[in-house]
């Protein structure tokens, strides 16, 4: 099937290598034309673009899961939408599909680094997120890594967010008291009202030492950690025996550079025999339809909530990282394109 | 079967409570008269008393495994004997046991907490060090938290210490490759000659972290952390990818009164996938003699090696864990009393 003629691809490139968080001033847009899809690829018209705090990563030179994206080259990342031109067998025009299309409007991908959406019943966007990376993350970085078992306290940072909110929400369907941590009393608010925690805790509002102990009166049996930094370091020092602590990101940590110090764990670990686990989603996606499945069928029956927090258009995304770091969004960040 | 009569008890009891590690001023000798054993007890005379690292956390009064040492009692420690008399029937007069009798000459306990000794071929202060809690440690924390493979780096701190030197050596036994960090061009001569690691180095000698990087080219499979601290700070940045990190002691760190910073591990944990976990041999008592006959059997075909530092007369233990600590001692530290 041939390429629309004449399509312009309008895309977000990184401008200039960022160190720590990137801002707005490191991506540019600009307007390229759309190749047409070699044999085994397809033409994917992006729908939603997806915002994730691990795009940091993928943009700083330190070495990390794969090399940075180069400066000049569109911005990776997660995106969901509709395949509109296809040279291969495995898709056709106006199947919906994920991957990682990149923050531009049209994709030319191979087709097997594409992922048809299983579930055209629900929202498009929720592919990106509770659906998608976010949830996956929560589902096996918690069930797979964490391991409750019922009567545990499980505790969450960025319990708001769009995996700690379905970590919660996941830990409690399994039967464990679940204790939100997030910033500010509208999240915390939406801890305890949208997504069900047991309890809720404002790290902004005061000492969060005292309220993980009225929270979690027996310690923490597992600690979902998002963010590393002072709100882990008090979780931490709370850990009951055989804990597990789920290592999944370190939002708190604006740079690593210079390195940043704070309490030694090792006689946390030590004297309760817990376990500290680093979670990376790419290790698990033998078992990506698994989990998806699951909680599509959650969210179905209503048992699982989502927030969206979605961006209009194209020229929202240069400062949109930026935006998550501020934690400023509500629910998973997306942008949504024309 | 009655106690011998008029038998005097001398015994080291914990006259101050230390803060960090204990020193000799801390302890006071005394003696007492010994008391018949009561119904399901045994009256055993120590032949051996064990001086551990974990004896530390036995007197400091943060809360740890179990209640401190109460001021003017004896000081907790396992030790090695012989039955002199028992009213049980699990043990009679000529068993050889070994069990928490303390720093003392004679110990009258409950029968249930005495462990008879299997191997009275092989000698009988082996039973407090590479066929008991030491051998024991190294050989479930290795097998069985850090799970190595064959062909795996297997780094391990305190290398030429009781513990350190039967990890790297059942290592090498399950086909591994054996890098040991020891203080000392002595004790790093031991690493290799005596326990045989593959490479052994110096953290006092300078560059640890040239060192490391020159002895684990493909990074670090399994770390058994003795010591936390530095030398621990320069292997957990050089993990490999599911690296199993097993935190088994923090001899490094005098004191966690303030507790001390380092730089930051979540990083390392979440990039490489590690897992880091606590170890506790208490929590393995149910596999112990399965691990004491596997070390039994390597002790006598010759491949597992152990060095013994025997101090001599019970005046000699108030100062023994500092000693410990000092890193003065060469293998396992041992008290051999009349």
């Amino acid at each position: 099937m041939p390429t629309p003629r004449n399509l312009e691809n309008r895309r977000v490139v990184l401008a200039a290598r960022p160190v720590g968080i990137p801002q707005a001033a490191h991506f540019a847009l600009e307007a390229v034309s759309v190749p047409e899809p070699a044999d085994g690829q397809v033409l994917v018209r992006n729908r939603y673009l997806s915002v994730d705090p691990a795009m940091r990563g993928w943009v700083n030179v330190a070495a990390n899961y794969a090399p940075p994206v180069p400066v000049g080259e569109v911005m990776r990342s997660f995106a969901a939408g509709e395949v509109i031109a296809s040279a291969s067998r495995l898709f056709k025009a106006g199947d919906l599909v994920t991957g990682m299309f990149g923050w531009q409007q049209y994709a030319v991908v191979d087709a097997q680094t594409a992922r048809a959406i299983p579930h055209d019943d629900l929202p498009l966007s929720a592919a990106l997120g509770v659906l998608g990376l976010n949830g996956v993350t929560a589902y096996w970085g918690l069930l797979g890594v964490g391991q409750p078992r019922p009567g545990d306290t499980v505790v969450v940072s960025t319990a708001a967010g769009a995996v700690g909110s379905a970590v919660g929400q996941i830990a409690r369907l399994k039967g464990c008291r679940t204790v939100g941590i997030a910033g500010g009393a509208d999240k915390v608010r939406q801890c305890r009202e949208i997504f069900g925690f047991d309890a809720a805790i404002d790290y902004k509002a005061g000492d969060l030492a005292a309220a993980l102990d009225a929270a979690c009166p027996r310690g923490v049996d597992v600690y979902f950690d998002n963010t590393s930094g002072p709100i882990s370091d008090a979780v931490l020092s709370r850990l009951a025996v055989r804990a597990r602590v789920v290592i999944c990101g370190t939002a708190s940590i604006a740079s690593w550079e210079p390195w940043p110090s704070g309490p030694r764990i090792e006689r946390h670990l030590l004297v309760k025999r817990a376990r500290a686990e680093g979670f990376l989603l790419f290790d698990w996606m033998d078992r990506y339809d698994e989990a998806v499945q699951a909680l599509a069928a959650w969210v179905r029956d209503g048992q699982l909530r989502y927030q969206e927090h979605v961006l209009k258009g194209l020229a929202s995304a240069p400062d949109a990282i930026a935006m998550l770091y501020r934690g400023e969004n509500q629910g998973k960040l997306l942008i949504e394109i024309e």
